[in-house]
């Protein structure tokens, strides 16, 4: 039986169906969100410390408390799940436990709404990192395969027809141009959303003098949110911005994962995979088959799904409505399933094989009519006549 | 170290880090899948049979380990997940450790391909009976809640401004037809898609004269997928329109929980929630909040959200890609999840509690201004200059 | 300027800019809603003259102006745009000003509301009939090419990678039976809608003994929305169930175009598409691109576009609110461009090449393997051992 | 009939009912780019006299046509539509018709494929920096109402109950925050995307040495799209920021006709709209509606749609490919529609009227049970115990 944080003692409060119903699996996603809301939870009990609703020492026992509990999380000792509601009351139910009286203190000027809203922040600002970094290591690893086999000659396709000759070098160093900029998205957007929304409770402030300036500060941000009602009604918006940024890198993904599906049939043969990115089949023996290639073109599915779940959780009016519990699956799942995709390009671009043969006989020699026509055109010839005539 | 079902003793295959992404929470998926393809491998085991692939004692022998794989499953003695690689890998594997040679056996003229396809049509067929008997409990408690307080006098409402005249009856009334519709939905939708995938193989058929009727017959399906390649390439488009028919429940079920949030309030107070539908506050203590209701009205973004990945997925040409697997977790995500939602409204409606006194007062006298109109429109003043002069 | 419907005389009301903004573009896509609007407007007349509201002279002369005006639009003389502010009062004022006080009697007990549901119950009909001739269609010309070419051998594709022998006839035959499953959908759909909102007014009825049964038959509705809140709910829900009808039907063709795309393409060469479905570039003179082919697969982009923002409309309490406007955009338009593209697939199909020799070089010969284990199979050896030892 | 810019003279190419089909729309969505095409290929025009393509007399006569066929786009004498195939191949034939063999010569090293990126990425800047100035705007008025209005008190909300007492200012100013910091995002986007695909023609470059630099900076670009690929993978990918950017608007704008829809209804009865933003019903003649509100909220159903539809266009290869086309109608679409709502919120919000002393109503005495439980932790209560003790 869940003991709620908010409970006065009746037995006001959701039995067993409902309960699960409410919040038998948000507790789960907030393991994500965990270390985050302990991060923020020493920078809201330092807040208070600053002004006097904690002496020293309480300060200092629940600064350790929380570091203790951080610890114990990531060691494994602690486990977030049920009969906790969620993450929010675990910090507290775990403080008063240990600390007794100075426990109860901890959340002294603020809500879960803005505790949420903290943990969610800093959560978004490590995976829009995670992602700057995923993307630049992919651009490297395109950048140093175009370094190394730039000059093989291959046809360009327009509507996958063949149109002109074309390199190796141009398809590998095109997604390396395509992922620096990615990174460069992200970095915009972490610094677009790096503002604190720590001290606006639930929405509408509260009747404490808050250092907001000064948890800001110790976690990072670069500013705050000063309307405590924004702060509430950003909720699952710095989210889908995020992902908007995530979905740029997977969109990429898909069209990289469609021509690697390509040029690895036997029709193109431009390609062939490590065999740790091939499977086998349950009834065809002399099937090898890049299932691993399919599964990243398949993940910007998962990020999609996300934004559209996402947006339709947030036709709300202002304020907070438990409604917006449904934006962390989505979130979470988008960011946790894509940045493990991403991560496996760069190994899977550094270990592929070209078929250097079947590049160049690919090339057939209608490909040069532009380039003659062109080359008219540099001699006077009108291009469309050029064009015409070719 | 996953053992494939599908390896020849090579060193072929996704290692760790690759296995990891190809198949880590698949399996877990499969969970809600498994009783079902346990179901379709005895009928396929009972049709080998009948074609002389196996013989009486290896189908009697296989027909008990997987009655027994099926109970163990069910009782929790056997857990899905890694390393088995898939469900389908996982089943083979028990009844070739349980039966040796007979257990090799059982894969004989199918693929994991139509394995999944009947699992999954036994999964919709299931899940669409379930939708069909929530949306008729639903209907049956709003029925009952109208024959009880049918009479209550309520404004009806346009544009959220106060229209006319209207009762809780009409009001509740319209939520049980709408749902009686759905269920009706659902059974159209399950009889639109009681086909047998199984015998397909994978997607070209298999040089046996396999008994797809029988096999079909046995598992209660009314008619066969003949084409093969149509099995596979229906492969997320049932599961698409099953979740079309549940997205019409959530839809309506969204409506109710905005009347329900909005009658819920101070301003409008027309109806107090059963307390376990009511949660608190950690920092107001005066708040009791509808949390119960806002998830509910936020589930259809689940719903949402997998028919747009489900539609992402699908972007292919014909045959199986590993891509489709990305299908399963928003289909069962919604499914799960939508079912739990809708089992909630029967008690939530038979528990609420009307305040007639606040519906009554509500009804302002220019309310009346339309019934006026058409009074004097049945006395033979044109309607427009009825209207016109109220 | 606008003369609204609703106006009393006063200068209540919207302006330029907004009513710019309410109406500018919703009028137009009342063009398509129109001939159903004026059917269902004869219906309402006939029905007022049997409760006595309209005498036998005034049931006569509406219905002779509004066949009249049916025949103006269809033919062009009449036409519908700003400044009516939509098709309904479009119709009343065409009425008043023939007709004078008899035709400010036509709206005596409907309301817009039940007017715009009525019109768009009878569009999803007949869109619904032309999907099922359209998928009917369909499915006969790839029988019909079945029948022609069926034997010809070409490979059977997995995961993109030659899998099985196979043959034009199973590729074929498979969208025949497709397309059969969603004309037998879209029957099934369009009983499932097929009743009457017709009387229902704002969603709260009206004070009148209307006679909904016998307009809805005169409409060909199978039954009645009973209640009126339920006629006002379903709006947008029935469309989203035409839609996603629809999809079916341009999934399945997203993955033919996806086929035809690559099988069109130098590296597979099986088939050649009839000229008229092949452009040039505007740059490379040896280019002819498949490009109907590709717009054939982009179209269920813009059905699943239509999906998405239907649903994101629809969240809103019960009642008719203004939001229900853009519904019909995303709903028209799909069905629209859908129903054109699904139009030329029979002449596709009946005018595709297919490249015989090239069709059968791509048979490599371990494509036999899995019939070989399967012989094996046949002949005692466990299945696995087969596979393993091919 | 069409005469395509592409044809050699032969009959090759689509007949009327597949003309319809691939360009009877796309030409006239191609009126929003227009103005932006001629701007780019004056800059391509220039690029090539300085190359040597074309000599002064060529240049000045080709800019010179650009410049009046520019005029005469914009005073309507020229109209863009059937039987031009699009846009590109318009300003072509009229430079041919008017110039004869110069007009021929102004395709000289492009493609329309970069020719339509330039076009849509001026298209683009010029959209988000009337996003940004729309949203500066809207925050200028709600920040001049906080001035004016700030000080009325009004229940805070969570969950749609009264949380603790507020006031208009909070309210108010929430929304101008929310909106600098859409605008912030709108000039972040803008600098993100601003990059020149100027001469990448089809997405493999072009046999000239084309002064790319050059171009880039007379169009007002920070930087080139080096890679030719890149430039054309990135089609839709740039839309779909630019529309993830004015998504934040319009789901902010969603939250803010929310609560507008639930104040100026009777039983908030917290503010009334100015005349201008209400209509009336056809049946009813007491309603006064916020239809204008309404349509508001349902603004971010557009755009939802819209990024759906984009991503599942582009679900492809790298290269060109005709299905992109289906990008222009979602983003000009939303874009269009989106900045006329945003544009009419300054004076929606200027001119709306508080109702105070409803406002001042609403605050229940237990609204204080917050502040009453921080003032005693200010005292040194432990929290929790003040706030059970509440």
């Amino acid at each position: 039986m869940t003991d709620y944080l908010w409970s006065k003692g009746d037995d006001r409060g959701p039995d067993g169906a409902v309960q699960g119903f409410l919040a038998g699996e948000d507790v789960v996603w907030d393991r994500y969100l965990f270390e985050h809301d302990i991060t923020a939870s020493r920078a809201h009990v330092a807040g208070l410390a600053r002004i006097g609703i904690l002496n020293d020492d309480e300060r200092a026992r629940l600064d350790d408390a929380l570091a203790h509990l951080g610890d114990a999380f990531a060691g494994g000792a602690f486990e977030l799940g049920p009969p906790h509601e969620d993450g929010h009351s675990a910090i507290e139910a775990y403080l008063t436990e240990r600390l007794g009286e100075t426990g109860k203190k901890v959340h002294t000027g603020r809500s879960r709404n803005d505790q949420v809203q903290v943990a969610l922040r800093l959560y978004l600002r490590a995976r829009l990192d995670a992602l700057d970094e995923a993307c630049r290591d992919i651009a490297g690893a395109f950048l140093d395969r175009a370094a190394a086999d730039g000059g093989l000659v291959m046809p360009g396709y327009t509507h996958l027809q063949r149109a002109v000759p074309s390199t190796a070098g141009l398809w590998l160093a095109g997604f390396a141009e395509a992922f620096i900029d990615v990174a460069g998205l992200a970095a915009l957007t972490r610094s677009w959303l790096n503002s604190s929304p720590l001290g606006t409770a639930a929405g509408y402030g509260v009747n404490l003098p808050l250092d907001r300036e000064g948890t800001a500060a110790a976690l990072g941000f670069d500013r705050l949110q000063i309307n405590p009602q924004y702060a509430q009604n950003s909720r699952g918006r710095f989210e889908f911005q995020a992902l908007s940024c995530l979905a740029q890198a997977t969109l990429e993904l898909r069209r990289l994962a469609w021509d690697l599906s390509l040029y690895a049939s036997a029709e193109f043969g431009f390609v062939k995979l490590a065999s740790r990115y091939l499977t086998g089949s349950s009834i065809m023996p002399n099937k090898t088959n890049p299932d691993a290639v399919e599964l990243l073109r398949a993940q910007h599915a998962v990020v999609q799904g996300a934004l559209t779940e996402l947006q339709a959780a947030l036709a709300l009016p202002s304020g907070y409505h438990r409604d917006l519990q449904v934006t962390k699956p989505p979130l979470i799942r988008a960011f946790e399933s894509g940045l493990r995709a991403l991560r496996l390009i760069p190994d899977l671009v550094a270990t592929l094989e070209f078929d250097a043969a079947k590049m160049r006989a690919a090339i057939d020699p209608e490909l040069h009519a532009t380039d003659a026509a062109v080359e008219q055109a540099l001699e006077g010839v009108a291009f469309r006549d050029a064009y015409r005539g070719a």
